[in-house]
């Protein structure tokens, strides 16, 4: 019997691990996909920031941000107090004497969890891309994954107010995706669109992206890593219903991500008379978006139909945006940001537990918390260090003077993408 | 006694998530790979096939495909008949009542074959590359991945006749490669070859693929899937002598890919006397689809020999379609079919249940189902829409005309690989 | 008890071929850092060796490397000797007899053991890049991974005087990673810096890589790989310790490779005024490669500290082998050389079983026989066939003379990078 509660807790610790492996992945699927989407000229400076916010966000979460999420003792359900490092795991003993309720390391909840919070940041930075500081970037992912993220998570998935009123919110379209778009908004506003986007008689000049098998293969990233996003935050495996629960999971993810695939294409043909490619890898994303906040209750077709949805809403937003002068240069705010918010409402359909009353209040709540705390920090960090290059800078692109490297140097011709 | 079998349930469930998600990250390798073998003003379009085939055949075969391969009650053994849409998963009573007879989700299982229907549609988009019209090719796929594959599947593992015949195919070396090698080959010869791929005095003149670095990565993935890919196709890790068995898999695996890495290579200096990358990765891959049909019973010896005769047979078999005027941009029918058959006869090899006859049945037999059933259906689509791009689009590639985007606008030189 | 033993043998053997695949995954990761870090016009040669490489390493394993490394009946503790090729794996009655002393599949060992080979061979390939010969560097491969990697890999994970003496190497900081950058150092003293590297005056030239956001790519294959390769040298996920040792050198890896680009990134901002990707990929190899030797006993913080030493050490040992100019293009000789030194040396900073002495000597012993020994096989190789591509054909780049392919034939305007 106890052997049997040891292999248990091995079990369900390793697919904590691997579904977290997966979701690290993710971060070079963010990379990939942002720095095939941007110029040339603004290339190394993505990566760069990619690389440094990944290792920011795990950084910052293990000394604070996971104390704030998941506080042993939290001062109440709206602030949550820090109240310890990161603990010792479980001991053999009070594993065996939980009797089941102890099933996994903490450790490796703390691995999902930290790869998660750098998820959230890697949203951002493709929607300021191009323009941004790197180093302001930078300071903005401390606070960012160190309170920000932190603090909303507790009131969600550390059983904090907006858990008690039944806000739904199974992987993370809202306390994820909707933290990160949002987080980006406040960004993007503070810091302007990239000159030459938009026209002084409204024209809007696209900007292609430089690298599209890059931004693909970073879409294929996304992709496999989701089943790790989605199919770990079951939290456990063992016994029938929950290793059913994790396939059907797996299942209504991947439905989900094609019917936005197909619904995001024929809604761009239809419009542009073309198949476009980036509109399908957005569909593919925004599928995944809104399968995240219920994966489990609906059946796979009714995941397909909310995927479809999102890929028809990804298109029209992004063109929304676009109309705003909103300049998002990946599409961001589109994907985890309003697409989000469809996927928090879609928990309705399937989910008996949910009231789109508190499913509002959840969107409400984490996108004014974000968004105000995310735009003071915006505004500090640019009044203190400035958040924008110069025209100059721009012109000739980031990769110079913010990395003093090109990420092509021998393939873009002189002049090209400026 | 109940726990261990749900305990047993959930791992066996997730060994076949995991193995999944390893197949579902071929179809990146696929993308990856062809993006990098063909011209950079035909990229764009390849890479919207393969994410639009990948969706399309998720969507399909969960609408039908499923249905028709693994029938709840068939007509017969060679008429399938479609009795239900995707059930619920198997209810905790009813696998502690199966004692043992059920032991993974039934869910699990769908999204394992979901993704091999992907795989067999990912070898097409290869073979017809540079001049089909994208559309045409989206419609083929919804009838190869919701009828064409699920059928010969139907055959073979859904218990029809060919496996009542005793044909052995493990993993698929028939059933996913061949038969998506086949359909190909159909489209391919109503399709004709790329203008200036073939001299009129029999000249056969090389198109090099644009970037070699892209097709590599591909071929690692491809790799690195294919443990899913047949590590799964044993159905079950639980036990001794399943984990056994899928261990002696995973190395079996691995030993035949790197001969046929090693045979390829040397092949191609004794003929060409250069080490052509192309053809190292070409080795690869027929080493891996080589011992797909049988990776449980030879020795790691003798699946090094399969995977060596197999990079050997690929080189031939390349230069060979050149002779014939087959134009394949990737190698996909040599890689795919041949040695596709090579692996099902290599089954006699090692497998005492096989024959050499029931072996050849099942070639002929889904070789000739498929090509007959591809060519109607290419040909219905080539009378009703057209299959090919018109001589100019072809010129200026199908990436403007079909997709309106350039892959790498910021690359390539105008006029470059035109 | 006995089904509890066959579920708890599959859960191991399923962990260690899963941790396996992530190893395996690690060549992609090689090829595509050291194909972004190289110039365009040998790119494909750079790629031929590395997938060539892991097919050798993987075959000259299987055929006498394994045995080498862990024979059933040693001649001594130095010298092992060859007694089996690779036996069938454990009978179930055997297993069920061992009392829980045999719990994994002896195949699933190999598996593991064989990818780790692959990659310490694939460290080579980077420094040595851009002007050797194709073949002369299979060759040394043929060498390395059948027989100097395996006896030195006897000395300490075959039971061996190493181990005898107390030196302890958890994943392979010494025996993996100082093994590979040491006979690369041979290779490198041997060749010679590559023409236009360093001036008659001491002028350092920098030679940028072509295509940064591959060397992103591989940088994040490795990270994602390394849970793998750290993560299963525990060897064991069966039960609450060995779930939760499991778990923490997860959390440890990712922690000492997210603070190595924080302190790489820090320094070159602090010595060059830039924020330095490739100084941030190098930092987050070191993290990994520091803690590879010790990822258990450190806590997180711990482990970030010394990740975050590593990522100082990595951009002045970078440097200082301009300095001596000792040409290694990517840094290999830095990541895994010197930072694997560290490595060996920071076990004592947490395990209490350590002894610096030992750790001594175990660096001094591996350096030793490893450079004695490679120098020897590069030396011999030198005279028979010669190492070095002429003058001309490194102007031209290896691409065209070794490969007869170009790896971006469209990209390169004529005349770059040369």
């Amino acid at each position: 019997m106890e052997q049997l509660t040891e292999l248990s807790y091995a079990l369900d610790t390793f697919y904590f691990l691997i579904c977290g492996a997966f979701v690290m992945w993710m971060a070079a699927g963010f990379s990939m996909l942002e720095a095939g989407l941007v110029r040339a000229k603004n290339t190394t400076e993505i990566l760069t920031k990619n690389v440094a916010l990944f290792a920011i966000a795990c950084t910052m979460y293990m000394l604070c941000g996971y104390n704030i999420m998941y506080p042993a003792e939290a001062v109440n359900s709206i602030w949550p107090g820090i109240s310890f490092l990161i603990e010792g795991d479980h001991s053999v003993a009070d594993v065996l004497a939980s009797k089941g309720d102890t099933y996994y390391s903490s450790m490796a909840d703390f691995f999902f969890q930290v790869v998660f919070v750098a998820t959230a940041m890697s949203i951002v930075s493709g929607a300021v891309a191009e323009r941004m500081k790197l180093w302001a970037f930078l300071v903005f992912s401390v606070v960012m994954t160190g309170f920000i993220y932190p603090v909303q998570g507790y009131w969600k998935w550390g059983a904090g107010f907006l858990d008690q009123l039944g806000f739904l919110d199974f992987a993370g379209s809202g306390v994820v995706h909707l933290c990160g778009a949002t987080a980006a908004l406040a960004g993007v506003m503070l810091l302007g669109a990239r000159k030459g986007k938009y026209g002084a008689n409204g024209e809007i000049y696209p900007i292609p992206g430089c690298n599209m098998p890059l931004a693909t293969l970073g879409m294929f990233i996304l992709w496999m890593g989701w089943f790790g996003f989605n199919g770990g935050s079951q939290l456990a495996i063992h016994g029938i219903e929950n290793a059913n629960a994790v396939a059907l999971i797996f299942v209504n993810t991947n439905a989900a991500a094609a019917a936005g695939v197909i619904s995001a294409l024929l809604t761009a043909h239809l419009l542009f008379g073309k198949a476009d490619l980036s509109m399908s890898l957005n569909g593919a994303l925004a599928g995944l978006v809104a399968i995240t906040a219920e994966p489990l209750t609906p059946t796979p077709l009714l995941a397909a139909i909310i995927g479809a949805i999102a890929g028809v809403i990804v298109v029209f937003s992004i063109i929304g945006f676009d109309k705003l002068k909103i300049d998002d240069p990946v599409g961001a705010l589109s994907v985890h940001g309003v697409v989000g918010i469809w996927g928090l409402l879609a928990v309705c359909l399937s989910n008996d537990d949910s009231t789109l009353t508190a499913q509002l209040i959840g969107i409400v709540t984490i996108f004014a918390f974000v968004f105000i705390s995310s735009f003071i920090a915006w505004y500090v960090i640019k009044v203190v260090m400035g958040i924008r290059v110069t025209e100059e800078e721009e012109y000739q692109g980031v990769d110079f003077s913010e990395c003093g490297m090109e990420a092509y140097p021998e393939f873009t011709n002189s002049g090209s993408g400026k």
